[in-house]
């Protein structure tokens, strides 16, 4: 309303201004009634696409699918510059949440809606050869190249129908969902943390359990019941959650409902010995005592068992006993699982007993090959050294004389190393120079020849140097580049393959593989305290990082749009505190 | 988080502020990285109140019930200056919400969070006398003076519980729910707008339809019916709903759903004649005339018979015909209804067949006398003229002569226009200076003497004047105004009653009655366009009168905290667009 006018105004200011592109980014700073209003306007968001029936001459497109709407189908769907696939992008959620968040949604540090971006935002500026279906996968067709969908609008709109999507290539990136681990009534009474629904319950939830308490026909160990918060898992979600919830309760709900105050109690329940533990051991350290401090009761060792409607039940490492306490909400943010229909897929290809798709170095799923995988429902599968290990040998040993020269194999160094990422990770954890070190010191290496024995023997403790990647959004994100930049380069590298020696086959392989690029993670960890673990061992706690962490969160895959809106959200914040509002 | 560092400053700012109440509002402009940021600080909301056990002295306090947290119970609420009460405010909802914006939630040209403001902010500050407790209140034993509640938290606090409270005085402003005349298959298939949740609810019905409708597997005809969007009522609600939802179609969800936008139809159906029939003509045809150019169907002389699950049925007047319509949205706006308990309440007391609790011009419950109803929930009962003619004969006529004199009816002329507020009305209605020239004027009167058939004649036509107040905010929120001034000052004006002459009995009422000020009434009509009637026929329509409308949006009950949500979520719409995350 308000806005129309100086819409119209922004509209001509931006068309001025889209002619000189290093100027496409206008910050304009104007006062309405009553207040100040900071407007920061990019301009190239307003340039939406119209899609035009567009007639297009030229051979048949080639058709990806993406499924999902998470970091790792987002970043692939951004990165996708090349025009000529038609795309069609399937998802129950038309949105791209911005997930590191969602701790700070629960207690209303930041809005929902400002850590969402409409997917169709993404879409539209793709052009017309891009679409969105808000509609569920439960069932893929391999072989006949086709996905089987069903629709997930509210019954409102009467019954629900089912359609199928034709595909060239298939990108699977549906996320995970929370691992239950078959622990009984989790599912029924617990609250998880993986979703923007889940965040908005959780604040509800709270909010419930206050207002619940502050009632007169409430007894005192009912009360203590309702607000006994607990958490379980100490990993980062739940770490930042138990700090973000301890921040909700002190700074704002204390002032709101002053005679509970003293009830409030918060239980980090962990089963492994430390909260925190793919962190360095200072940050853990850090933590617990931060922990201790602010009076957030954590409890290692402590493996849930059971969660009943009032109670949870925990068996404790030291003593082997199972321990019952009463609880008024838990959420429940440990472990990822699979969704049902990706398990079902993986039955189809033959991959059973796995906690996610297989796939190879190139994201492609073991025993497709035009299905990708990417994100948390994924994980690669990395080969093993030793597995190839006559091959390489073969391919190194270029006379064929079945002595191999250390000058020789020098040659296929580079591509062993990228072929096989645990190689370069061998090298660096025995400080070794290069790989002619391995070879040269290697057991029984006299002269500057090997036999494939002795090949075998210097490089057998290589494979156990292979690593899985974590499931976060970093490695997601990277991937959906990763593949991306695969498809945009897919013609061009059909005739000049730029990856690695094919050494059990011959010639080169199309692509680089997949390296993930480890940026840091951060744990927030309540009261303007956060931890950072930077690559190269460097370890950040305090004011320090928390404004590193704001910059990153502000610099990182979203839209000038969330960014906005996040940090208008934290101004809202130390204004006028969080709401507690049950909307 | 980023706030808390600057919180401790804001707080130091405050404190030293608050020694100084004239500078008690401290604007600040400060600059986040990335972003511009403006602070409004409101000194005085910081000073929460924290509870202390009062060991108080004095005689015990009276206790106010209030049941709600709608306009006219926050307005009582913020108006209730007096430390003589005990108050506990009962009501399912822990927060006010600023209702003229509802439309505006939607579509998310405004947060549901930005129109909140939570009940216990407002209950707080009134220091520990005051408590609020969120149940719902489902039986009033006014014989007993206590009142039953129930728990109203999500059931995954486990099981309801029952509990009463007792009260010496209570205030009924639970206001109405949405009345369907019974109409078959509205409360089962429409949308009402009467709470922030249904807002929220049409909101991802709208998305929903808009994602239905653009998947490969709906037939043309389905489309259609998705994307025909029916609001019944003409009312200023209606209006303002059917205005905006044209607009977030138009100016957003055509750029994202581009291929959608020729499918998209929304009608108007109002059952009268024309739409805003309240307002003056002049509003009405530029609204209707608005709404065709803008393609918004309007049809009046249009009764809903029926809403089935895909096709809503009217009578047309012309005709007499019934005709069916499919649909994919159904907003239900005309009417309000009364809440079940309230109805139970009024057989109590002996009120039956009335749309709402009726009330003396005091606001007193008629039938009871410690109990007190405002808002929606109540209508004034206005005393007729006739029933008390005999009375007023008699005290205007002080020699008790049986005649009369003009002279003598002048001492009494200010008390009947105050207690009979029709008197001046019919005056003003018919250009009659004053109850003189009313008298002077009646048939048969020769001299200046009137006998008591003479007067019954004069007054005879009075009585026509009388009007019920509009179920609005604003009559509400004078009424809570008004009530907390009585409650005030009850014990001042026990002794110095204020109020009118008894013209039954003997003294003076304690209180002036209960007098609705009109301020004017607005109805937004989208793209800029709002019209206003304000009072003295005064009519303004289109962008002056948008700002207008703001101004006092702007100024009106809210508390600082909401006004600059409200603005910034404007700001960040003008910039940004509506949002369309089905969240």
């Amino acid at each position: 309303m308000s806005g129309r006018y100086y819409y119209a105004f922004f509209e001509r200011f931006s068309r001025a201004y889209a002619r000189h592109p290093s100027l496409s980014k206008v910050l304009v700073v104007s006062t309405v009634s009553g207040g100040g209003l900071v407007a920061y306007y990019n301009v190239g968001d307003s340039t939406r696409v119209a899609h035009a029936d567009a007639g297009l001459v030229g051979p048949p497109k080639k058709k990806v699918v993406v499924l999902g709407t998470g970091w790792a189908a987002t970043s692939f769907l951004k990165g996708l510059k090349s025009t000529s696939y038609d795309v069609e992008v399937v998802s129950p959620r038309n949105y791209f949440a911005f997930t590191p968040l969602l701790p700070s949604v629960t207690n209303g540090t930041v809005e929902a809606r400002s850590i969402v971006e409409p997917i169709r935002n993404i879409v539209n500026k793709k052009g017309p050869h891009c679409e969105f279906r808000e509609a569920e996968c439960y069932k893929i067709d391999a072989h006949n190249k086709k996905i089987h969908c069903r629709t997930t609008q509210a019954s409102s709109l009467r019954g629900n129908e089912e359609f199928t999507v034709d595909y060239d290539y298939l990108v699977i990136a549906v996320g995970a969902r929370a691992n239950t681990f078959n622990t009984p009534g989790v599912e029924e009474n617990a609250h998880f943390l993986k979703e923007v629904e889940d965040a908005q319950k959780i604040r509800r939830s709270v909010i419930d359990c206050f207002e619940r308490a502050s009632l007169p026909c409430v007894s005192e160990e009912e009360r203590k019941r309702l607000l006994h918060f607990v958490v379980v898992g100490g990993g980062p979600t739940g770490v930042e959650f138990a700090a973000e919830l301890h921040d909700f309760v002190h700074e704002d709900l204390a002032y709101l409902y002053p005679t509970l105050r003293s009830y409030v109690k918060i239980t980090l329940l962990e089963a492994g010995d430390h909260i925190l533990s793919m962190f360095d051991k200072r940050i853990t350290a850090f933590a617990e005592e931060k922990f201790q401090r602010d009076e957030i009761n954590v409890k290692t060792g402590s493996m849930v068992v059971k969660v009943s409607d009032k109670e949870i039940s925990t068996k404790e490492r030291v003593t082997g006993h199972v321990v019952s306490v009463p609880y008024g909400m838990v959420v429940w943010s440990t472990g990822i699982g699979t969704r049902p229909f990706v398990m079902d897929f993986m039955k189809q290809v033959g991959q059973t007993n796995r906690r996610a798709l297989a796939t190879d170095e190139w994201l492609r799923v073991e025993g497709t090959d035009s299905i990708y995988a990417l994100g948390d429902c994924a994980t690669i599968n990395q080969r093993r050294v030793m597995e190839d290990v006559s091959a390489i040998f073969s391919k190194a040993d270029k006379s064929g004389s079945g002595m191999l020269k250390l000058e020789d194999a020098r040659e296929v160094v580079k591509d062993i190393c990228e072929r096989y990422p645990q190689v370069e990770l061998y090298l660096k954890m025995n400080k070794m120079k290069d790989f002619a070190d391995l070879l040269k010191n290697a057991e029984g290496v006299k002269s500057t020849e090997l036999d494939i024995e002795m090949f075998k023997k210097a490089l057998s403790a290589v494979d156990s140097k292979m690593k899985f990647l974590p499931a976060t959004a970093q490695v997601a994100a990277q991937q959906g580049t990763y593949l991306a930049n695969c498809f945009n380069r897919m013609e061009e590298c059909e005739k000049n393959p730029e990856g690695p020696l094919r050494f059990r086959g011959t010639g080169r392989h199309r692509f680089h593989p997949f390296q993930y690029k480890h940026l840091g993670q951060f744990a927030p960890l309540g009261g303007e305290q956060t931890a950072a673990q930077l690559p190269g061992d460097w370890v950040s706690i305090g004011h320090s990082s928390q404004w590193l962490w704001y910059s990153i969160y502000a610099s990182k895959q979203v839209s000038w749009r969330t960014r906005m809106l996040v940090i208008s959200d934290w101004g809202r914040r130390f204004i006028f505190g969080r709401d507690s509002s049950r909307i």
